[in-house]
């Protein structure tokens, strides 16, 4: 059964039953960092570094070796898997795991509802994210971080218009039934991370390194994740056995040949108010495109616009929604009907 | 029965039977972010921000609304804890919450380890750190941070010598002994963070706001997370009923009245090799003194001295030592032990 048929009839099963496990038996809860290189920092005068804002500097040295470029990720792996394939959770633009944890309004995150479902579970932080740590700039990453403002957050991930983000949270203006707990938007930003531009080759070849060695695998990525995920399995078709792109916001270039991918389940998840900021409605057509090569070459790939299928209000940050249970069934639903 | 008679019963038992569970039952993975603020930043001009390092510059306005001084906190809960109590594992200077988990050379970390134990479990990120995100410099952070060469991480961290740091990794000489695994020490390096001197206040005052949170509980403390375990417990001696103090870098100043500690039993746990680095020569002293004046008001003080029971060559970083599994055991005797 296909999935377009396969959701006509089990959507509204799935959006009233939520999932029935409470509890799951846990062999490991464990962490590791993959990737990354030294880079040897010489010949650097002497820094001074204050221990307060008011104390004399102190001459610090700092030159020497260090790691730089790995990812870090964090695993719970079941007693028992109903999936044998593991979820990998990549985060988008400015976040990092927490992305895939508990909902900035308290409720349960998408790592813990796929655990639940009986999929082990392993989530990341690319390059120079949380625990994935950061080098120096100018020495190692050549330019200076991105600190985005919460209008910027507010904007870009629909919770609102634009224009419509206000310091005091009364003042806010979010979209008419947007599915973000918008109550929860400061609590939300305590999530948001400094980021860089320039750090996507070194996130690939760490994402890359990943793949080798946890896979064979379902990679779900957000927003700038979605394009690691799709160069991970056009490297490794034979390892990624689905991607799962949560609004990516990105995709590989119209001459890349796509036929490697044929083998590969894609779906591809939409929210609402896409058409109300630029660069989402530069974005959509990109990634219609990339589903219409993708089908080209006769691969599986689903196109899952959820306003059209009533399920109305999700931003940017579906996992973090007040219907992020119902999306969730609805992938798990997906992942069982079409991946083998 | 007091720690010390114990010790000299069970410590053989515990050094080699290891804990029997090996999967547990979890109620929930979660996390949240916790304390911080709204920093606003305005009249700053444009910054130019690059894409690549030879794209041309473009303009961006880094004013705005930010969230500062947040702590990350990840609990693993269990169905059936066998402690009342969780623990809440603090992670020391330049590192994180991954100190706690898998370790460096793949071996099962403390984390892991005390949810196998019966404990629910809490690994946080301090303020400014790995999954707490941290804040503009200079604007808001007020000085540069410290980025830790892997020579200074080898001496601190007593892997080996002063002098006896080299990149090359077969010319690095180890203490004889050590218990570190020092053919993992540049896996470790992937997990040193770039560090702060001015962050004291807000991670205590997030820490405390932890405590408030979650607690009753007992709080494990490493390194430069020992004095802000010490605070939290002095503020609030009702809620920590335990602290451990896993080589702590730091103690109350000598004027602090510690009688509010009398009902906080403290085990506090040294490696070896503490006499050949200047910063450990000071620093034990300090804290040999905090105990004997805990010891004064009538507390319940550990110290637990690894060399001196016959365990040698543990370094600073004791939870990824070859013999962690054991010293894991000693703690979780002691608590059985000694915390009502």
């Amino acid at each position: 059964m296909g999935f377009r048929s396969w959701f006509a009839g089990f959507a509204l099963l799935a959006m009233s039953s939520g999932h029935p496990a409470s509890a799951y038996d846990v062999k490991a809860v464990g962490s590791f960092h993959i990737g990354g290189e030294e880079v040897v920092l010489s010949g650097l005068p002497d820094r001074e570094l204050r221990f307060t804002a008011n104390s004399p500097p102190m001459r610090v040295n700092p030159n020497g070796e260090f790691e730089v470029g790995q990812a870090y990720v964090q695993y719970v792996l079941l007693t028992s898997p109903k999936s044998p394939y593991p979820i990998l959770m990549w985060h988008g633009g400015g976040l990092a795991g927490p992305t895939w944890e508990t909902k900035p309004d308290g409720g349960e995150g998408w790592q813990n509802w796929f655990l639940r479902a009986g999929y082990d579970v392993y989530v990341s932080d690319a390059v120079e994210r949380g625990r994935a740590s950061w080098a120096r700039f100018p020495e190692i990453y050549s330019v200076e971080p991105f600190f985005r403002p919460k209008s910027e957050a507010w904007e870009l991930f629909r919770f609102g218009p634009p224009g419509s983000f206000s310091q005091k949270p009364a003042e806010r203006k979010p979209y008419p039934g947007v599915a973000f707990p918008v109550e929860a938007m400061d609590q939300f930003a305590k999530q948001i991370l400094p980021r860089w531009t320039i750090n996507d080759e070194r996130t690939q070849k760490a994402y890359d390194a990943l793949v080798q060695r946890v896979c064979p695998c379902i990679i779900m990525a957000h927003s700038t994740g979605g394009p690691f995920a799709f160069n991970a399995a056009l490297k490794a078709p034979d390892k990624v056995k689905a991607v799962i792109a949560v609004e990516p916001a990105g995709a590989p270039l119209p001459t890349v040949d796509l036929s490697p991918l044929k083998s590969v389940p894609m779906l591809m998840v939409w929210g609402d108010n896409l058409s109300s900021y630029p660069v989402w409605v530069k974005l959509v057509p990109l990634l219609a495109s990339f589903r219409d090569r993708l089908a080209a070459t006769g691969g599986i790939v689903e196109w899952l616009d959820l306003p059209a299928k009533g399920m109305k209000g999700n931003s940017h940050m579906i996992m973090m929604d007040r219907n992020s249970n119902e999306v969730a069934a609805l992938i798990d639903a997906w992942i069982v009907a079409t991946v083998k």
